[in-house]
């Protein structure tokens, strides 16, 4: 699959397409326009067929899109048909709230690894996941063959954890810590500010003043 | 402030560039150019200009801009010239997570109330908030002007969660529960899926395949 340069809102509204349309499997529905679409998740037409473009042609004009096929597409352009083995560092109350999120198993991200230094979390579980200490990092992420690891360790050793996550191989990190970290670019990085989602809110409360 | 139609990665990016900013006030800048930001934040300098042009005309010419007069316009802007109150409904491991995350505080976000229906969880505090019954909704809301809501309940909870703040006079949500919720056209809803930032990665590293 060739594939351009795509913006990250369209991955991301990629994405929320394609729960969409699990929504309509769901339902039995079998076929959908780019209207119905739009409508269903609140943006215009227009946009969804821009951003299903930069995947090809999809649809069939007039009949629309089967709904079984276009999810399949989009799952497989999401990197979502198959699972993806993650290993979280920091079990802290972030971090066992992530471990135990169920959204991430729905999508096939399956935290298989879970991390920390603290003695009084090392041996308990979260979920079904020990938690373990730092030093068996490199072996687990070879043998459960990681790419992605999660960061939800304080700002003080955010730095360090990515140091060890990039030495055992990781190749993809999200970032919960409010530190700004430093990765290879071979290493694909994205920081995570739950404050950002309140400050489009009070962003458009501040409109209305 | 007159303010056209703003896309919300303008918003988003405004959230980074003031922290950013605020980085560059802690180490003593004076002033800075929109190339020198760009760099900063890891966009282009265009992109800075243009999503800066949105709010009128801030930087000299050959100068750029006084860091602290742009970080105070773009705090303005974001709603961020004054604390929040909020109420977190549903003090779970997500919502505990929530309550204690410290990005929320840095950035003017004060979680002032948090309820919850479960007895067990009623009367403990989470920081220094106490967990409190559904039945305070209304007057802790009144009380403390609050018009920003968290949701972080279970799906089935979620709406009935969300009519409750709606009818307590909430006027923007933040809704981490899997749930699609309906308010009216008047409250400003926000949803936040955690693994759409894990599928943002696996989109990239499926691109290697």
């Amino acid at each position: 699959m060739k594939v351009y340069k795509i913006p990250e809102a369209t991955v991301m509204r990629l994405s929320v397409y394609s729960r969409f349309l699990h929504q309509l499997l769901d339902e039995g529905v079998a076929t959908v326009s780019s209207g119905d679409i739009a409508k269903g998740v609140g943006v215009s037409s227009a946009q969804v067929r821009k951003d299903l473009a930069y995947f090809g042609e999809f649809g069939t004009r007039g009949v629309g899109y089967r709904v079984d096929e276009l999810y399949g597409h989009l799952m497989k352009i999401l990197g979502l048909d198959q699972t993806w083995n993650i290993v979280l560092v920091g079990a802290g109350k972030l971090g066992s709230a992530l471990a135990l999120y169920q959204g991430f198993a729905e999508r096939g991200f399956h935290i298989s690894t879970i991390i920390d230094v603290d003695p009084a979390r090392i041996g308990t579980k979260l979920g079904n996941v020990l938690v373990e200490p730092l030093d068996v990092l490199q072996d687990r992420v070879k043998e459960n063959n990681i790419r992605v690891g999660v960061v939800s360790v304080p700002a003080s050793a955010a730095q360090d954890v990515t140091d060890r996550l990039v030495q055992a191989g990781i190749k993809a990190i999200l970032n919960f810590s409010p530190r700004v970290l430093k990765v290879p670019s071979s290493v694909i990085l994205r920081n995570v500010d739950l404050s950002v989602n309140l400050e489009v809110l009070s962003f458009n409360l501040a409109l209305k003043r």
